[in-house]
């Protein structure tokens, strides 16, 4: 289980402000505290970023990697934008994210081929399926299409779409069922993950961390192999650190366990 | 998932000297504490014991059985104790339990038959093997055994035995896979369950619930039906209610998520 920081995310008050006014200690200190977490990548999310998005992306990627080594995963819907962070990754980042919409089909996977970038592929054309085999027959697709770009499977991460489950319940079972399926469905595997805190979505917060960490177990014991999350909630990233030791990914010891 | 609370236990200091002393107090408050904590069943562990035994069980169960309708789990070696104390339940017991040892069959298997008692059977002989098709091996034995004695598979519980994760890491992935085939073995399912809290035997106090809360969704993503658990901490019972709640067992509330 790998876990991805969505703490970086344009949604944030003091982020999203000091994405304004060009202040790197915000981000700076945020992205220093993800990595210090334990995240294995960080996700850059600048949501559309209509205007002036691509210096943007370009400011924040060259701010980021002045204080961590980690994989960033770049999280917009502006293709300008895009472009100009993977230019300025150091190494080539995760894009966030392709679905099986014509727009997006044809205008960020050939940006994935062109700069050998790994690519997130969301289950779901111009709707999200509630049926786990429509799911699966998306993801299909989207496999399909990156492949015919020359983009290999273990640079695909399929995202099942995590819904919140005080107002989608009835996709909890389909997404684990997408999550096994996938894990099952290509010879070569692709990886996994999803936005976890989707499915606590609406709850209050006090009680948002405890329902997703009831549910990224039950998605890891079906094959998940990554999520993006809280990586400031500590009690989150023990509960990465324990699932990896469950499951023999790594060695268990005291400090997996221990809040930090 | 059904929990299983494991609190009345001769083990627990005030528990073990109120049995002793016949103070029915502080067994009929945990009683009462565990079922409006949202139990559904109560293991009563008496352990070997050895000495009056019988007499002890039988008030164990009165003792109980005057502040609490759940049904009893009863648990301990001593063959008469459990006879008595199934005579004293107003409704038929889950007996807790047998393995795959010779004398475990010929004892404890027949007083299920008798007294139309449901019961758990523990994967294991003289021995607990580690690998996973052993273990489904052994469980095939005794859902043959109690199916002999006239004992259908919904009455069948049975326990792949959890092992602490600090001593043996490496039984966590195949006690998973023992759980997700028992799920598929029988056309007639058995139910299943496992003593949650090994898995966090020998860790620090603190630590111990949330690796439990770590474990218990990925047992119950593989088709895990019940745990037998520490219903006193209310994390633990709030865990309980979101896996019913993402696995469609419940409609959820608000108050799955909420802390008791």
């Amino acid at each position: 289980m790998r876990a991805i920081a969505e703490n970086i995310n344009v949604m944030s008050k003091s982020i999203g402000e000091a994405m304004k006014n060009r202040d790197p200690e915000p981000i700076q200190g945020l992205a220093r505290e993800c990595t210090e977490a334990g995240a294995d990548l960080l996700d850059v999310n600048l949501g559309p970023a209509r205007k002036g998005g691509a210096e943007l992306m370009d400011w924040m990627v060259r701010t980021i990697q002045e204080v961590s080594d980690l994989q960033l995963c770049l999280d917009t819907s502006n293709h300008e934008a895009m472009e100009a962070g993977i230019k300025a990754c150091s190494r080539p980042p995760l894009i966030n994210s392709f679905s099986a919409q014509p727009d997006k089909m044809e205008n960020i996977l050939p940006l994935a081929a062109k700069y050998d970038c790994e690519i997130i592929g969301l289950t779901m054309s111009t709707h999200i399926p509630k049926d786990a085999n429509e799911r699966l027959g998306i993801a299909y697709e989207l496999v399909m299409a990156a492949n015919e770009m020359g983009i290999p499977n273990s640079r695909i991460w399929i995202d099942p779409i995590v819904m919140p489950i005080g107002v989608a319940q009835d996709h909890a079972v389909p997404v684990m069922e997408v999550v096994k399926g996938l894990s099952e469905l290509f010879e070569e595997p692709v990886q996994m993950t999803c936005g976890l805190s989707n499915v606590s979505n609406g709850a209050l917060d006090e009680l948002r961390s405890c329902i997703e960490r009831t549910f990224l177990p039950m998605l890891a014991a079906n094959g998940m192999t990554s999520a993006i999350l809280n990586a400031k909630d500590p009690e989150m990233m023990r509960t990465v650190r324990l699932i990896n030791a469950l499951t023999e990914q790594s060695l268990y010891s005291v400090s997996d366990a221990e809040l930090r």
